[in-house]
């Protein structure tokens, strides 16, 4: 057996079966294999950004790696930034990077670079297999690596000889740890932290947004009067149907520092302590009071749910009742008139299919659909975790190959939209359940804001040109359709909603351009 | 001042003039800095890739550097595979990439990453900049290095609140050092290998690719029946009208054997030594022969022009006039009937305007085009210099924003023309003159070869997939449309003749989809 065979043998050993490809001349051998080793699913991308990106979506929707299969330095230059996204949603996550035989890259012909150099950046495992015998074994140690806990990006690197060599051997998966649970004792502390005199809050994150963790951190809040929050922005967070809202910290420092005034304990739950995400002349970067205590109860690396359920046993708080969740009950009704960022949100909150993943990237445009589905049929909320706009497109296609049968809402912004709009593309070949709703403001709207914040005086001609879309203005319809993907656009909430009910009803992916008026 | 303005002013001193920017929110100040900055010309592009191929283009026909304007680490990555490409052909390119600011980084926000690090991977020279005082000054360094000699990639990395902080002071432009002379002696001994016995071959590239370094080294292969040969991948490339034509390194090791076959010297003029582009199993990675010694008259960094001169002066060599040049006198005839690879380059080769840039990314499709052209109008041919497919279309961009009134003809293979379509939007809001040929097979052509040369076994249905680009067909016209570039699709020869006609007869961009019958 080549080394590529038993490559790939060994990462669907290890449970490993869904690759998102985007390969070159040194992963060709990768490719044949593919014909012998039919468990391992293979999707096609034309761009590596897309690559990285849905396998952020799928890791984050299965909880298991995809591997992506990327070619030389330049490639996985290209799958960077998601993967820095990936990094920051923890994702489960394993590269597979083609790299010269062993024998040329003395030669440093045109495409080497400094491959070790760019995974380093954002890899938390990483290793170069010089030899066929242990291709497969490192492959099992890649999915072990990139299961942690918490997730994380492991990347193999693959000599191109590595694979065409005999002697490939298929290694066993990885025995698994149990997830390691929070000593009694800290529980306990926290406990009595939280029993005690004043007021204290409760950031939950990562593990604990799912239905566990976030009833368990209802009751906590409950019991003893904790203000609950959340990381701004979860890599997968459940909603709808009864569950617990739960207020998100706020994305500009000032703000999150009037959310947890008067605090003086601050307990952390898979959540990292709040930090703005930029830093403005004379705003706080550190958004905690002086004086709050920040206690770390779980880190993302230990049994975060298991933590919460206990902190809720020894604070004896009750079980809480789908009825008595903030949740608002029932949807709201379906909008008619001015399609506006608000209307928008009343369509989605009035269709939305029950089970549905949302794949939140839309920015300004965006803010007001928490509200509206907040009520409504129980969903997945995945958001852009890292920071870094380009990764709702491929994380709406990696997530619908993750999930048949589900539908994917993915609200794109439309200077987000246009980094990985190649996207389309997969989303089309593979018949996926996507919906894309592009918001179209014809501007980067938030660096209008961000503008303004920074203490950049009134702006004049040159410096509007570089946030401004619409000359000349993107046709996402055009776009979807070169790349085939069926796709029409709304200019009012009546026809909007009317778009996105056709697009729920039927197979396969659609995208709507909504074009605010 | 600020930081950001005298950022900007210390490049503008030092004589780089344009920005290929997609801003985030730390590089606001430098945004807002344009309105005080008019000598900058800032161009936008939706994706950092985009931004950093259009300065390498810029870079290559203007021999100063653009700057880029990215987004911290993600936006550096989403840019390095075109950095990668300028790295290898050489291209002065000054990176100016938005840090968050000093006292935010101990926080670790979400978009904080390697940005050291990414830089590292690609750049001869970075620096980050926490003072304000210093920062016009390492502009005015970035600038210098960036100029090398040779060219190369230069870093700079500036923290948010170096950008706001009052400060700045603009740097003077460094002062540069003619270039360095290739010792006399060294052409001395050169040119008695060349007269002396045995076969020589010379190789050149690099600056030898202009007109001065093509004439001369005609004349050295004139007097001395050396094989001239050059680069395969040259970053510019003086052709056509009476210019001689050279023979290219071959692309596939065993060829390039054979082109070397008998040669019992190998001089180098700005070229590296040929090595296979990739290795393949029992496939020569070092196709120089046993025996063939390699001598080095110039390297990239010295005078190679003045030194071939040199060397053909030391041979005694005549001028050559431009009839005893090999190049072919005049153009092909127009051609008629079906569209195939064959009749697009004559097409190309009847039409190509005097004066023309041609940006060669059209893999297996564009291999006649050289032949079809070689006697035509003078022009410039830029190549892929490094190899990483996706710089065609943004390279196209900034060479046309370094050449108004010259015609770039950007020859396009379909599935490299998706890594980076956006670069279309910017054409045509910069109303560049800019033909964008996509040359449809609907495939990775080039990967079908290289599947049977690593000795990939009879591929089946899953292994072709991966290289298949039809399923669903791209829509190039369409898209080209939906990024307001206008756009025509040719299925005979007569038609792609008609459209580049029409193209190279009006002004702004346009886009033909070629699909071979």
């Amino acid at each position: 057996m080549n080394g590529a065979e038993a490559l790939l043998r060994s990462l669907v050993a290890s449970g490993v079966t869904t690759c998102f490809a985007n390969p070159g001349t040194s992963e060709m051998q990768f490719v044949a294999a593919l014909d012998r080793v039919p468990e391992m699913r293979s999707v096609l991308a034309l761009f590596e950004g897309v690559a990285t990106g849905a396998a952020d979506g799928y890791g984050r929707i299965t909880g298991r790696p995809a591997t992506t299969l990327l070619h030389l330095g330049p490639g996985l230059g290209n799958g960077l930034a998601n993967l820095h996204n990936a990094r920051r949603a923890r994702t489960p996550l394993v590269n597979v990077v083609g790299d010269h035989a062993t024998y040329h890259q003395r030669f440093d012909s045109p495409l080497q670079s400094d491959l070790w150099g760019i995974a380093h950046t954002v890899s938390a495992w990483q290793r170069s297999t010089p030899r066929v015998e242990d291709v497969g074994a490192d492959a099992a140690d890649a999915v072990a690596a990139s299961l942690g806990p918490p997730g994380r990006i492991a990347t193999l690197i693959v000599p191109a000889d590595v694979t065409w060599n005999e002697g490939g051997e298929v290694a066993a998966p990885r025995q698994r740890a149990p997830l390691p649970l929070v000593p009694p004792t800290l529980v306990e502390h926290t406990a009595a932290l939280l029993r005690g005199r004043g007021a204290a809050g409760l950031v939950i994150g990562g593990p604990a947004m799912g239905e566990r963790g976030l009833l368990a951190a209802a009751r906590v809040a409950a019991a003893t009067g904790t203000k609950l929050l959340c990381e701004t922005f979860p890599a997968v967070h459940a909603r709808g149907a009864g569950l617990p809202e739960v207020e998100k910290i706020a994305y500009y420092g000032e703000m999150c520092t009037l959310q947890l005034a008067g605090l003086s304990h601050l307990v952390l739950a898979g959540a990292r302590a709040p930090v703005s995400f930029f830093a403005y002349p004379d705003k706080p970067s550190d958004p905690v009071p002086p004086g709050c205590a920040v206690v770390e109860l779980a880190g993302a690396g230990l049994d975060v749910v298991a933590a919460l359920e206990a902190l809720a046993d020894a604070l004896g708080a009750p079980a809480i009742a789908g009825r008595r969740h903030r949740g608002r009950a029932g949807r709201p009704e379906r909008p008619s008139g001015r399609l506006t960022p608000e209307s928008m949100a009343l369509a989605v909150g009035h269709l939305l299919p029950e089970g549905a993943i949302v794949v939140d990237e839309s920015i300004t445009s965006g803010l007001s659909v928490p509200g509206t589905t907040a009520g409504g049929p129980r969903h997945e909320w995945l958001a852009l975790a890292g920071g870094s706009i380009g990764q709702g497109l491929p994380v709406a296609t990696g997530a619908a190959v993750a999930a048949p049968g589900r539908r994917v809402l993915s609200l794109e912004a439309d200077g987000s939209a246009m980094y990985t709009i190649q996207s389309l593309w997969t989303q089309a070949r593979e018949g996926l359940d996507v919906t894309t709703v592009v918001l179209v403001n014809r501007s980067y709207a938030i660096l209008q804001l961000e503008l303004a914040r920074v203490g950049a005086s009134g702006t004049g001609e040159g410096a509007s040109a570089m946030l401004d879309l619409g000359h000349p203005p993107l046709d996402f319809v055009e776009i979807a359709r070169g790349m085939g993907v069926p796709s029409d656009r709304a200019t009012s909430a009546d026809e909007l909603a009317d778009l996105l009910e056709k697009s729920f009803s039927e197979d396969g992916p659609a995208l709507i351009e909504a074009v605010f008026g």
